[in-house]
């Protein structure tokens, strides 16, 4: 493995492998194999099934805990977005992973350095050399550095109606009046921000902006379900 | 939580809960909160979007640390096999835990406990449970108990085409000369057993038996797989 990458992963992530042959497979693609015949190398690809399994736990067990009020379905097209391939792929690109995996040279000729599958399945396989070399706690380490902050910030926010949420959250109990109420609104027409307030019998429960009126109610809805699951 | 089910609980699986609200809500349908809903209670659903990843992770690293040689196709598929819903169901009721769900009368009187999706979301509700009170081992240990005893007996091997498998394996460094021989037969006709011999390059790998010539190949080729496993 390059010194390069070692240091990288060390640095930027305190990840340091006992094992050095796992870090390899998991950056050894199925085409560099087969190119080097001769040398008897393995895979990414069981590496990859393993990985799999052990992000969706980790990531499953952080939208549990955090996000206390959505519902079942809800949770389940959450986590989907988050380990679907774009998203991984773009993990893999965020860690540089993309700069040193081995491929075989009609794979690196073809782009494969820069196909979503290569980098999803390659930031999987790495997740389960960290998970063999180190176990759970280690790869849910690294994913809270590079995974969760992004749905911390609201990556994939756009996969969720808010306003459906707390709509279930509020009625969970009986029906309850639900009211979004355009407050403000300010900047020219080719760049306006609406203001929405929304409240719930009567309560404002939050404020959300946006640069439309559904975005800014969206947003609303999101502090006002925040504002729940903390009281 | 009835005291039958905590004793079966204990006594069969070693399993005590600390926080006995968290198997009770495992334990508790939709259909029940509905028609209960001056109770407050919780039903079983976001426990089991848990308990799936969790299953899942487990279940993972078993098939990958045990099955050394298949691909990562083939540990798809097995996976896929083991974790479907009429496998879980079919678990739930190993342990009896349809006779202990809460369900409401509609549900009860359309014979709802006896539904593959519901028993199969409560099995999965049950190990989200476990693993928030007492953490992944101690699922895993459960999981050993109910689920890889029956993987290992070969419940889930007519998913698995070994004779492929096995042909990857013995391929994988150049091509060699894989054989299958009828070796013997007996019994009457209409319930003869065949007796099939594997070998590769000349040298027998392992023998099996069944009902067809077929079954009978796929068993040498499982058994071959086995010996070349702990070789």
């Amino acid at each position: 493995m390059q010194d390069e990458f070692l240091a990288l992963l060390k640095n930027k992530y305190g990840v340091v492998f006992k094992n050095i042959d796992l870090l390899t497979q998991a950056f050894t693609h199925s085409s560099y194999v087969n190119e080097h015949r001769h040398l008897e190398l393995n895979d990414n690809e069981r590496l990859e099934f393993l990985g799999d399994a052990v992000l969706e736990v980790i990531v499953s067990d952080y939208l549990f805990k955090h996000f206390t009020e959505l519902p079942e379905g809800k949770l389940t097209k959450l986590r989907a977005t988050i380990v679907k391939e774009d998203s991984l792929a773009q993990f893999a690109k965020d860690c540089q992973f993309d700069r040193f995996i081995r491929l075989g040279k009609g794979e690196e000729s073809s782009n494969g350095r820069k196909r979503s599958s290569l980098l999803c399945d390659l930031f999987e396989a790495f997740l389960g050399a960290l998970y063999l070399d180190q176990g759970t706690d280690k790869v849910s380490e690294f994913i809270y550095q590079v995974v969760i902050p992004k749905v911390e910030s609201g990556a994939f926010s756009h996969e969720m109606d808010y306003k459906t949420v707390l709509q279930e959250v509020l009625q969970k109990n009986g029906d309850i009046l639900i009211e979004y109420v355009l407050v403000n609104e300010e900047g020219p027409a080719h760049e306006r921000t609406f203001y929405v307030e929304v409240s719930a019998g009567g309560q404002v429960l939050g404020t959300g902006s946006g640069k439309s009126k559904k975005n800014a109610e969206q947003k609303a809805a999101e502090v006002a379900l925040t504002a729940l699951e903390n009281k």
